[in-house]
């Protein structure tokens, strides 16, 4: 166990960021509410899944819409309180921790605004390592753990909860829901044992976000080049640099979706890329070819700081560089790839992992 | 209380497909469902709300969706009872009966369904008077009674469950996902005592609208007009007479909507009227005027047979009367206005009472 406090959320939620691959919602809004919370409630408590019994209940809690939402609408803390309660009174046993289920900048910290209003330890660990735009996009989903009982609660005091026959169903009505709400909903999903989560999840992530976090922090003052810095601690491979041209982007079923030109430059001058997003950035082509797509980690880092770009952080002569990161061997497996490879998201071409193609 | 058994039946939905004015469902899907429920698990027993404590709970069950999809898809019946016991597990106290939330040709009986397999009495009383296409617009509403917990139940095991701060909300979040359940869900919804019920609720409609049935029934064998002898039996007066031309339909945010073409016959030749629909006929106007309009009834009748023709049962060359039968009172206060009155389907005219301009 060790304790989070206000110091170790900020770290936590720009190390998110890169891991949220442009997704997961603004490191910003989410820091701002869980120091917050510490600040009003105290510190929270991070466990390793061995340090609880296997039998004890977790339940994770996030924010669920589209991040270009977020900014302008910052999230009702009591909103993620009513989902948790939603879960664990529909459950009926005591819950013993919360959890994050996407590594992303807003959802990082999400559970860390629960655990510190509610008195609730936190466990190290996630579904996903990365940022994934659905709700059945989880490691949970390939080791069999249902999504439900869901619950979602709006900042009008709007709660509803929902018992699914498949994780596919639970996206589906959430994201309805998620719509009428305004493109945002506080959630609480996946209720799972410890015992089911040291198989199911993806172990440390929590650590391994905040360390990438303190690195940025110390490249952007001690370092020549922040991105080498920044690359080598998420074990990345540099894939592109470049300026960012025309950046689409449409808010379309509940989703931030889009295209960004980008224009080579140093060693790259004279090549042009495009990344496509769907909440997070999930294809990269360069010269029209695929050269990186999920499940592996596409991360983009201002040039100048080393600190990652969103989705929606994205602007017009930017300048960025593309690092591609593995994503974990769960997500390689065949089960991980139905649920998460590139034709999953409607990209023609299959995946090959970014350490062949740039290794 | 009165036993009711399969003969009942018949006489209920075809009487409440008239009350339904086009909508609550078909009658025919409606009476197969409720016929086989009784010849299965027995007669259901009828209750004045007067037979009741006050503090007694009833929970009324419902189908909500397209009607045109129900012809297609006969409601799975375990769904209802999957809705029904959601919410009274929600509530966590005994519920003593269930009830009828529209007088429609099938929301009429769907309760008589869930009578008879969970073995539960049904009060005789509705939240309409009539059929309506939206979940808020019950007297339920008039008199500050929630539409939640509100469960929603498809035929693929899928449950969702609801608590909204008003029951505008309700239909919102709850349509979303009834188009996402395949246009179609299994509800159970307005909870309430019977001492709220004694002043909200529209009582005797179960009794009344098998009376109607009763009526054709006897009419389209003995009499030489049967569509006087019904439209006398419903309090109601005669609009107009004609031949169905072109109907318009399109399925469209969860409902049928559209709009039929009437062309006069008899005393009403040379004249053309028009049928306005949203699951339910809401607007008939005449050589371009209003004649009625919502919240008073909108009932075709084949003339012919006196029999209620649909909404979905409208097909050119139907010969048709239409009928106007004045609403409950309930409906004419300012609240009830706001809730179901021209202006708020989209109509742009003050509602007149159809005895005032046809008595």
């Amino acid at each position: 166990m060790r304790i989070i406090d206000e110091k170790n959320v900020e770290d936590l939620a720009l190390g998110a960021a890169v891991l949220g691959t442009g997704g997961g919602g603004d490191p910003y809004v989410g820091m701002l509410m869980a120091k917050q919370a510490i600040r009003d409630y105290g510190p929270i408590e991070l466990y390793d899944l061995d340090e609880f019994d296997d039998d004890d209940l977790v339940v994770p809690t996030a924010m669920m819409g589209a991040p270009t939402v977020m900014i302008e609408k910052l999230p009702n803390g009591d909103d993620f309180v009513h989902a948790f309660e939603a879960v664990s009174k529909y459950i009926g046993k005591p819950v013993k921790a919360t959890m994050t289920i996407e590594a992303g900048g807003l959802n990082s910290v999400v559970p860390i605004y629960v655990a510190a209003r509610l008195r609730l330890p936190m466990v190290d660990c996630d579904g996903m390592g990365r940022a994934f735009p659905e709700i059945q996009m989880v490691t949970h989903t390939i080791y069999g753990i249902s999504a439900t009982p869901f619950a979602m609660a709006d900042a009008n005091g709007n709660t509803v909860l929902m018992e699914t026959i498949n994780n596919r169903w639970t996206e589906t009505f959430a994201r309805s829901v998620t719509i009428d709400m305004g493109a945002m909903a506080s959630i609480a999903l996946y209720a799972a044992t410890v015992g089911q989560l040291k198989e199911a999840a993806i172990r440390g992530i929590v650590t391994k976000a905040e360390a990438i976090g303190k690195t940025i922090r110390l490249a952007r003052v001690q370092e020549e080049d922040p991105v080498k810095t920044v690359r080598e601690a998420v074990g990345g491979l540099l894939i592109f640099k470049g300026k960012i041209g025309d950046v689409e982007r449409r808010t379309e079923g509940g989703f931030a979706r889009g295209t960004a030109h980008i224009l080579g430059i140093d060693d790259y001058a004279g090549q042009e890329a495009r990344l496509h997003f769907q909440n997070e950035h999930l294809a990269f082509q360069v010269n029209g070819e695929y050269a990186v797509t999920t499940p592996d980690l596409i991360a983009l880092l201002d040039v100048d700081t080393g600190e990652p770009v969103t989705t929606e952080g994205m602007r017009y002569g930017f300048r960025v560089a593309v690092i591609g990161i593995p994503c974990s061997e769960k997500w390689r497996t065949p089960k991980g790839l139905e649920l998460v490879g590139p034709r999953y998201f409607g990209y023609d071409v299959d995946y090959v992992p970014v350490e062949e193609r740039y290794g």
